[in-house]
């Protein structure tokens, strides 16, 4: 099956932003075996794309649009698809709900330009979106499928995962399955992981093993073809063992989950409650934890102590600490996570201190981080790491180890 | 002039990477005027790669390829494209010599597949590569000019800013320029906001004007063409005139910046201090503000009181206050804001305690939060808004209006 992709807007064009949805959907469709031969971007001018989706309908099999969902004017990728495939547009009572419902919510009148996004073909099948307003849609005509998803990756992505897949695997001729385990790292880069699996890598065929590196972690993606799960499953055990038994320490959860996601989680499984005191992460760590619905179970709290002042105002670290040992030292770190965890009566507390840059600190190098995890009853345990890249890089990386350490700390028995 | 980027490259088309280099040699484009019509990325497959070229020769004046330079076999750009435009292949010197040296510092010995990198065209121009082996190159033939350059971006960029830019803008016909402002706005959406400048986009011409979602926030690129800056500026201010009587209280800066940025500015700018209590946004507030580099001049610090316990204890807000007026109310939200601020001795508090769901709280409904703000001599505000969406959004739009009343409140004389 031939595939391509053709993201329309012309803030693509413009370069206000990096066409992010082809490289997803080139991920995804990989992934199952679908190859990928153009993308391709056009702006909002009904010509150009009317061009361009007579090229794609003459060679490919399936073609898939992000953009031009949206109420307003320049928003035509639908309207002009359809003239195309000779298709109507009718109004979807669901989508028309949760439109009304978004405004119904926040207490604001609707403006009728809004009613434009709830109208899907009137045949083929409708993609609901569950984190936006405009719904995704496919058709067949002549021999091709078109599909249509919104923009915003924020709605393009959870709508691919929950329905545009199942949907492109229901094309393929032959009804193999693509089943595939996902391994979480931590504290490993890329390239490294790479190098170590190399051997594996490189004689890859099936299962395939495809590593991604994405907010500062990294992925492993292993997929098996077979006729059915549980031969999939046969196929990847093996390899799986093997990673497992090269860079295991590394692995921290499996799935589609994430660092904040596990160790919330471990928190509530266990009946724990953690706070963290940050300095150079200045929240980051926090906001991560309670961006996770129900973490109210878990968090009792955090400061974001900034300055010395507020170390030692808020967190009680004594002046004389922060005048010797630094505030970006193994001591400071060591009070701040001892100290937050007696102040917020929790089980675990957290601390972040370093330099996240673009300016040195304390005569200390940029990205030098130090992590402390208190836990009742173990040996505090303080971590210094040295990271690299932007402030924005190392303010992401730091706050990820202070979660990546005090889930290890708390899962005793694995190596720290 | 018409141009169109094409990129060469089977990493790209299985979602390994992005097309950055689009994104960038568009940026750049449109800082000159020349407008970008289409972007492609095709594999690394001499027929398909030739249909593109025949395609992008069909349409366009101007023809930039980037990647597919390298010295392996499956790097075809520039043998495919010497064939269609009917030209031979020389050694560059410069080139040869650079990639020697380039062995001989390494001390390893090269082999002869890196001969390839120093072949040019046999006429037209030739760019240095300063950060890498392979020159990039240019070329007229039959009306349209083909341009090459290297795929990685640490070659790409340097090569595009040093002599490929120089080389546009020798093709430019008349020197027009395409100069562009941009507003930036909170607390609208974007829909709302196209339907009060409806008129003005509908007739829009020389300015055209460009409303664009990002993060919870519009922005709005109203850009003009014209002979000199002067005359563009000249057309852009009438518009921008009527859009700021009209929506003026929603702009927040103009330009490439954040809310977050423009807050930490202003409060350097007057030599002013900040702290935030945040309940819902769990850190996000503190977090955006030390994204800034140099944040550390005007952040006090924060209080992530996620709890009605941490509320108490660290935020000193009374249990009175907690079971009667409730921690998601007005009351809260004013003394959070009032009691963060003298405990941290800045100028300004600010603090944000909602629901940001899924699960309603106190009996109140998802989305429902306040806002407070409290500066130094005058009465604290607290604002009560309404916010849709996912937990995720409701709490970056809520950090967001946050930042948006500070910055409403520091700037005094606008309406609020």
């Amino acid at each position: 099956m031939r595939a391509e992709i053709i993201a329309v807007g012309t803030e693509l064009l413009l370069g206000q932003i990096a066409n992010t949805n082809a490289q997803f959907l080139s991920q995804k469709l990989a992934e199952i075996g679908i190859g990928v031969y153009f993308h391709t971007v056009v702006g909002d001018n009904t010509e150009r794309l009317m061009e361009t989706i007579k090229l794609a309908a003459s060679r490919s099999d399936l073609v898939i649009f992000s953009g031009g969902l949206g109420p307003t004017q320049d928003d035509l990728t639908k309207e002009t698809v359809a003239s195309y495939i000779e298709t109507g547009l009718v109004t979807d009572s669901v989508a028309m709900e949760r439109i009304e419902a978004f405004f119904r919510q926040r207490g604001i009148v609707m403006t009728q330009n809004n009613c434009k996004q709830a109208l899907v073909f009137d045949r083929g099948v409708v993609f609901p979106n569950d984190t936006g307003m405009a719904p995704g849609m496919a058709a067949e005509y002549k021999g091709s499928t078109f599909v249509l998803l919104p923009g915003p990756p924020s709605e393009l992505y959870p709508m691919v995962d929950r329905y545009a897949m199942p949907f492109f695997i229901s094309l393929l001729p032959e009804r193999q399955v693509f089943h595939s385990h996902v391994l979480r790292f931590y504290g490993i880069g890329e390239s490294a992981l790479e190098e170590r699996l190399l051997d594996l890598i490189e004689g890859q065929d099936n299962p395939t093993i495809a590593p991604y590196a994405k907010e500062f972690e990294v992925t492993l993606r292993v997929t098996a073809r077979a006729n059915t799960v549980e031969q999939a499953e046969q196929l990847i055990e093996p390899v799986e063992t093997e990673i497992r038994k090269r860079l295991g320490e590394f692995i921290y959860a499996e799935g589609e989950t994430s660092l904040h996601e596990v160790l919330v989680e471990e928190l509530k499984k266990n009946g724990k409650t953690i706070a963290c005191a940050e300095s150079c992460t200045g929240g980051k760590v926090a906001s991560l934890i309670t961006s996770v619905p129900g973490s109210s179970a878990v968090m009792r709290g955090g400061i974001v102590c900034y300055t010395n002042d507020a170390k030692h105002d808020l967190v009680d670290i004594p002046r004389e600490v922060l005048e010797t040992d630094g505030a970006i030292s193994e001591q400071t770190a060591k009070l701040l996570a001892e100290n937050i965890r007696h102040k917020l009566g929790s089980d675990c507390g957290i601390s972040v201190t370093g330099v996240a840059g673009p300016d040195p600190s304390e005569e200390k190098p940029v990205g030098l981080v130090y992590i402390g995890v208190a836990v009742d009853g173990l040996p505090t345990l303080v971590k210094e790491v040295r990271l690299a890249g932007s402030r924005h890089a190392i303010v992401g990386r730091a706050a990820k180890f202070a979660l990546f350490y005090a889930l290890q700390r708390l899962k005793k028995g694995e190596r720290i």
